[in-house]
């Protein structure tokens, strides 16, 4: 069993990045520029947008958080949200979800240009990736892709089980791994909660990708030896072994799937990670005009 | 084994347009509206064109059929594609393809409006598709959907199994398929030229879509014993047997696989009538405001 390293990888793609940053201004290109828009102060979401804004100055981007309180009108976003569609100086813009309830979040994806949308969510950019167009690919599928490639695990002809069908992940991913690429040129077999007799299914699997959200879910029993685990799952659950009381899992049992699998990503340190070096990819392919001509 | 008629089915549903076009205007509603763009003189998409402008009439629909030279230039579509784009009276606008190579697809396609984009190839469209939001769907997708539910044929945790990978057939229906909806809600796979041995696949499938392009390509071993079996292809071939000198063949070998399924197309007269009623359907959903607010 071999562990795909999250963590360790992406702190190579973040040098790869500023390298390829330093270049590129060097060259005459424009600094990349992130700009994230905060709602509230939910915990979770400070830290989340925190990293980011530190991922960029590691990587040498320019960053702007805009703040709104949680009171915030629809409009006040939405207008903010414009002015930085027209803004030339700014690459990429991201909402971090959640946003407070009054406030629309289709109407908010939507809104964002989708030039500008390095987190791959507007319709425009999920539709150009079904088609096989430049396109900017959302976070966690990217870093999916990612990873299976650093690690040149094979995808052609394999048989890809995706579990869970999300807008963020299951569903991307499905589309990806069928595409004829690589990574990709997978048999791809989508199953979830209305699914019938599943470890049928994923012990057919040489590669499975995780996405439930339902801890500890994929058991030994439920894969085939050798098979590639990828989990997306993290799930926060209470722990007398650990200081602060509490422990995250994965979507895997990790303990005994690791066992009989040839490679599987930890929960943390492995998918999780990688999203935050996607986003910046993103960044930098709209800075260099590599999506939308 | 149940034939399923797509021919009768159509015709059908056109009835059910016309009345509902009739109580429409009739309640102060517009009549709806599709306009064509026709380039070149191809013979195929000469009659594909015409059914389509035919079907409008029977319906109760206006329709504009705008017809450009084969040597017309980009600019000309282009501003045409604008014109209409911003006819308040026209709901719906299709570009009949393939087009002359001189001209980008790609780049036609997205200069139409999403608002009227009613064979739903969009990047909008389909990514408003796989996010589940209000979208044209495109013909072929549509009809297969439509002739589940005609069919009353039970999808919920189905095993469905897509043999092929389009743009416009087989990566919809499997999205479509494995949304939480009816017809969906089933598990999907999607199989294509790189697929292993996808008898053992196939042979899995309660439902199974094919759409290949392949003559006879799904034969009688490789599905179960009452199988719902999709057949999306159209072959022309040479025949002894017919006064035109040609005949048309499906992806499935109909005389054999007919015997051990539960549902199954014909073609012709299958999924090959329902494209048109798709379009006249999305053309009506259009006019009446019902995808975009």
């Amino acid at each position: 069993m071999q562990l795909i390293e999250g963590k360790k990888i992406s702190n190579e793609i973040k040098i790869e990045i500023a390298e390829e940053v330093k270049q590129f201004v060097a060259s005459g290109g424009k600094q990349p520029h992130l700009a994230a828009i905060l709602i509230g102060n939910d915990g979770a979401s400070e830290t989340y947008v925190g990293h980011k804004v530190k991922a960029c100055s590691q990587v040498g981007f320019k960053s702007t958080l805009v703040r709104f309180k949680d009171d915030v009108s629809e409009k006040e976003v939405i207008d903010k949200i414009q002015e930085i569609n027209n803004n030339d100086d700014i690459d990429g813009l991201i909402v971090q979800l959640p946003i407070p309830k009054h406030i629309s979040e289709e109407k908010v994806i939507k809104i964002i240009s989708p030039k500008k949308d390095v987190d791959g969510f507007h319709p425009e950019n999920v539709g150009r990736m079904v088609a096989g167009l430049p396109t900017f690919i959302s976070a966690t599928p990217f870093g999916i892709l990612e990873l299976l490639k650093r690690y040149n695990i094979e995808t052609q002809g394999k048989h890809c089980v995706v579990i869970g069908r999300s807008n963020i992940v299951g569903k991307p991913i499905s589309i990806l791994m069928s595409r004829k690429a690589y990574p990709g040129d997978s048999t791809v077999t989508v199953c979830h909660s209305r699914t019938k007799n599943i470890e049928e299914i994923t012990k057919q699997a040489d590669i499975i990708v995780v996405a439930l959200g339902y801890a500890e879910y994929l058991k030994a029993n439920m894969i085939k030896e050798g098979a590639v685990v990828i989990d997306v799952g993290i799930t926060r659950v209470k722990s007398d072994k650990t200081k602060s009381g509490w422990k995250l899992l994965g979507d895997v049992k990790f303990d005994e799937v690791s066992k009989k699998s040839s490679f599987i990503t930890p929960v943390p340190g492995g998918v999780g990670p990688m999203t935050i070096v996607s986003l910046l990819k993103n960044t930098l392919l709209s800075a260099k005009g590599s999506i939308y001509k």
